[in-house]
């Protein structure tokens, strides 16, 4: 077997077999693939994709490349929950405890920000104490107790993803359908789950900008999903402005809190039922999504999911007493009003914009060594429909009182550029776009 | 400039600018552009192309990537020939003498054989004490006393055709039409001609298997040609068999001396005749390519032709004595008929078959560092549309003595594959497809 030939074969559009792809990651873990083939060989899959089947092998073969996780010792069907990422997408937050206060175990491996998108890991640490640095024993040692726990990447995961990714970054081939779909799902099911509830995102503030593009990956991942015997489900839902209105680290926090209340925003509070419905049929304990969505406003209702919150922070260290009293949580004096330069409806507030504005405040990262900082970031008080009057607050900047005036009035101009107003109200677009399962 | 963003650009189909060009050149060859990005950006020019401009672009930051060569001392406009490489194309060793004798200079720079194609340096340097060694300045003084000189590639011609072909040869990208014709038209631009004369081989023997692909590639060298201000012709030609009867280098030297005696094979005097045609009159002896024809016919005829390859292999310190007594040619003994099993009429013959047998006998390289053997190599008895008997011999392996048995026989086995033989004559294909200028 020669590398040229596998990169000219599938340059052709011909399919690799299972025992090509084998040799082809294997070969670059080992460094025994250079990175100029790879690149080149990462663009021909861009140009020619890959069935189902060489998808599926790739997730193998990735998955084999490095540790796995077994969460076989907590009994019940493990259900993750994985997001493509958008921008204010406080739904982890919600739904690891508002799930296990239903009676499903929830153990979550998360992720920190990178760019306009924010990490769960960050959004808890903003919590004094809260701590996600655990081992696969701990994890597993806490799902026991209390039925839920968010940890850290642990251990060596799918190192292939790793240097993969790093390369197509650098080469203009992330946006591959099968290598996106390859490495999420490698991911995930080295992460030891029984069954998998996908949220994919589509609209500016996502990864994927168009419906099409979402129903497509949702489909390639549902199929890699049930190729290795998970049960899987995957929705496609909207990014067309921020979900929810807080989008920052402790400001998340917060609205998770009012959302576990039964307070939060209707976007929010209608994507994590949608999705928590999903978990919980996936896990067996409803027959279907509509009766989980009931047993979940049942435990707003009757407090025991943000009682569950609490002793997930509790139990990971945390000050619970954040969840009555959210001046314990990190937050700023500095509060400046966005002010609409005209009338008019909100037709569309670009989530990118929104997501990169947080980020020059300090919300997020913009490479792998920033530091964050978990009080700052914006709050939305105008979302898409609503009517703004001039000089009405679109919306409010959170920022440190040191923030230098042009930070804050670069942060003002890109709020201002997110927000697409119209003259006349026009037909609001559905959360949910559809599930693919 | 962000090298990412030039290969997203190139990837999503748009054209690159002449500065964008420049920087990805030219960083490249400065070591500060990675292989891997490089490749990448090469498979995405394989998928979507360039546009003529970018071509033409690509070209000249090639060129000015190393130094040129000038030939501006020569009086008179100098036309250069190339040929895209075939099995068996003796047609510089004949056109360099013979154009010369009917008045055009001839200042040729030549490249050495690799893999099935042989190359002109290796076939004259057959001739004792022939030198293909010399400085520009050699170059230019021969010319200017007899008319003729054919050199060795001297000096750091596009070193960014060198980097790139080196890596494109690893990775999958060679058959991509902008980056071949780039890569041809900027070695000989960098060499210094006011005229180019191109011959694009289509057929199995050729690096283009298909005469669509030829004829693209013609164009595009062409618009290349123009582009940078020389006037330009191309011949797309037919290699469905070998061009003349000789492989190998001895063998093709005096079949090159046959045929400026006007004794040589019919096909390589068609083609020898029209290049020539085409060379006198872009150097302006004649006003169309008949015309530079008839007088090349004279100067075969005249003697003209012959005595100016004597005084070339004088001129480069050759043994001129060969042109009279093919004996002083290294030569074997050992000469094996290749016996028809069957009868019919030959309808094609594989050239790269005979120019890989050619080549195990030891008449090509298969590595750069491999040493050719000069006086082995295959006489082709017949050719296309020849009748042949049982046991008649179908062509005539020259061998050192020692050669392994088994050598022999493999041999003996891919010049049976190559012949393919019909129970009925059938129609010949045109030797010249035709001519883009």
């Amino acid at each position: 077997m020669r590398v040229y030939d596998l990169i000219l074969k599938k340059r052709n559009g011909r399919e690799l077999t299972a025992m090509e792809i084998d040799y082809l990651i294997n070969g670059y873990v080992d460094g025994k693939i250079p990175d100029y083939q790879m690149s080149a060989l990462a663009m021909a899959i861009y140009f020619q994709g890959m069935t189902e089947q060489e998808t599926l092998n790739l997730t193998n073969t990735m998955i084999d490349s490095g540790e796995t996780i077994s969460l076989e010792a907590i009994p019940g069907i493990k259900v993750d929950k994985h997001s493509t990422g958008g921008v204010g997408d406080t739904t982890t937050l919600v739904l690891a405890p508002l799930v296990a206060s239903a009676g499903a175990p929830v153990a979550k491996l998360s992720g920190r920000g990178l760019g306009h998108t924010g990490g769960t890991l960050d959004k808890l640490e903003s919590i004094p104490g809260f701590s996600t640095d655990m081992t696969v024993a701990d994890l597993v040692d806490a799902v026991k107790n209390i039925g839920v726990a968010v940890a850290g990447q642990t251990g060596n995961l799918v190192p292939a993803d790793k240097m993969l990714y790093a390369l197509r970054d650098v080469t203009a081939t992330v946006d591959s359908m099968p290598l996106i779909a390859g490495s999420i799902m490698s991911k995930k099911l080295a992460a030891g789950a029984d069954a998998l509830v996908l949220d994919v995102k589509a609209g500016d503030g996502a990864f994927l900008k168009s419906k099409e593009e979402a129903f497509e990956l949702a489909r390639t991942m549902v199929s890699i999903g049930k190729g290795a015997g998970k049960k899987t489900v995957a929705l496609v839902t909207n990014m067309d402005q921020p979900l929810g209105r807080a989008v920052g680290n402790a400001l998340e926090v917060k609205e998770a809190i009012m959302t576990l209340r039964g307070e939060g925003p209707a976007d929010l509070q209608e994507l994590s039922l949608f999705l928590g419905g999903w978990m919980l049929t996936l896990a067996g304990k409803c027959s279907e999504p509509d009766e989980g969505k009931t047993m979940l406003l049942e435990a707003i209702k009757n407090g025991a999911a943000v009682q569950k919150f609490k002793e997930l922070i509790r139990s990971q260290h945390g000050n619970d007493a954040v969840v009555d009293d959210f001046a314990i949580l990190p937050h700023v004096a500095n509060q400046i009003k966005v002010k609409s330069l005209r009338a008019g409806y909100v037709q569309r507030i670009k989530a990118e914009t929104i997501g990169i504005a947080a980020m020059t405040l300090g919300a997020g990262r913009d490479t792998k060594d920033s530091q964050i900082d978990p009080a700052v970031g914006i709050i939305l008080e105008k979302k898409v429909g609503d009517r703004v009057k001039i000089g009405e607050a679109l919306a409010v900047i959170h920022a440190r009182d040191d923030a230098p005036p042009e930070v804050i009035e670069a942060v003002e101009e890109m709020i201002l550029i997110a927000y697409k107003l119209h003259n006349e109200q026009t037909e609001k677009a559905d959360l949910i776009y559809g599930t693919v399962d």
